[in-house]
């Protein structure tokens, strides 16, 4: 299947990246963005035409990618008809039947990873999660997923919901947390810099152990002291029940454990 | 001041891990631990003798680090005479002050590092914060400092305060979000390797571009649709305000820095 031609329907971060990492193996023959900026940054990237009308895109391919907004899918594929092509999505968190209205040949190329458009990415190290309406095209969807990535994960739609969930805490979250430590530094003219070493670290002890069994600092020895001094130090009142509510859980859940 | 010695008070993380980075400078003649157990590992991969009974302690040291819990502190120090000597504390939220009763030469020596006993630390990256009693103490206190770290800031207990509380965001609470994530994943059978890319590349994207300008997901975009679904999903009540709590301030602190 090297001679497989793909459409890119969406120009931001995961069509950008996914874009570039299967130009590398197959031909991309053309992109479609609302606007004419952002197609055509996107398509010469790619080496493509590129068009603003979605009902103009071209019959010439075999599988078409559509990574937009999950609002905005809706409004977008009925223009189009995309009977006997392959239609995937890469969303997280849409079920593969939301594309069943407009090929019998549809599925999920959903990656789990934090992809921005300025960050170049190793694709190959990117977990992709596939699924597929039947055999044939998840065939192809698999083809696809080797060909740009290491790990490929067959998964169902309610099982991609839960991956995507646990990546908003993994991920979202975790950044937001980094966030707050910035702003509770700047509040001191201190660097965000400061944190990144503690920050490295915190992220490669979960490769050798559970985050449970690395966890440290005064909620999982439930130091008041230190608690109190801390709540007392935070005059943000939301960031104060975060700190609040999230040394509970660790409390707590450490509690359950033992 | 090549031909400092040293004393290790304490035996927990910490003190293993700056006595380990010690000892390569300079000589560490005894180790203090409360059971002979812990005492006994410490000081034999620091080449010393040890002690379990405080008053006991080699008065041939020039500098003293304690590094054992801040709630014992106050129980240890005063059962021992160190005046004329230098006495340093390890820990985040505790002023400089709690010292002064014991000595004139008194400091600070923080590792603004999550640090375990069984993981080997390069402790050249993490980075010291430091602060002292007195000018003649503070040279002291930066050559140790500056002995075994390429980061050193000298900063007041007020501060170094304002930083173990961004270090309880930026890492126990991160480890912690990578917990609820796993717990998740657990819950489909899914393993939690699976988040290790996305981990790995949210710590890494910090390097680059603030927290801020880094956040991605349904937070971000205030995408109500998902959101709501993935709040179907949670059936732990205090993860649900947890994820409702943290998607609030995402929202509402990227509208202030709109």
């Amino acid at each position: 299947m090297s001679d497989l031609k793909i459409c890119i329907i969406g120009s931001g971060n995961v069509a950008t990246q996914m874009g570039l990492a299967l130009s590398r193996k197959w031909q991309i023959v053309e992109v479609y963005s609302r606007t004419e900026a952002s197609a055509s940054v996107l398509a010469s990237k790619l080496g493509c035409t590129f068009t603003t009308d979605i009902k103009n895109l071209t019959d010439d391919a075999d599988v078409y990618i559509c990574s937009v907004k999950d609002s905005v899918l809706g409004d977008l594929l009925p223009q189009k008809n995309f009977k006997g092509k392959i239609l995937l999505h890469t969303a997280g968190s849409l079920p593969m039947s939301v594309l069943a209205n407009y090929t019998d040949n549809f599925g999920v190329l959903y990656p789990l990873q934090s992809i921005s458009k300025a960050r170049e990415l190793d694709f190959s190290k990117v977990p992709l999660l596939v699924e597929a309406s039947n055999e044939e095209t998840l065939s192809v969807v698999k083809t696809i997923a080797n060909g740009i990535s290491n790990s490929v994960y067959d998964v169902t739609s309610e099982e991609r919901g839960k991956v995507h969930l646990a990546a908003v805490f993994a991920s979202n979250f975790t950044n937001h947390m980094y966030d707050i430590a910035g702003s509770l530094l700047a509040d001191s003219n201190l660097p965000f810099d400061l944190l990144l070493p503690i920050i490295d670290e915190t992220a490669s002890k979960v490769h050798l152990m559970p985050p449970s069994k690395a966890q440290t600092g005064p909620a999982i020895r439930y130091d008041r002291n230190v608690i109190d001094k801390h709540l007392n130090m935070i005059t943000d009142e939301r960031v104060k029940r975060i700190y609040e509510l999230v040394t509970e859980d660790i409390h707590e859940s450490l509690k359950d454990k033992k």
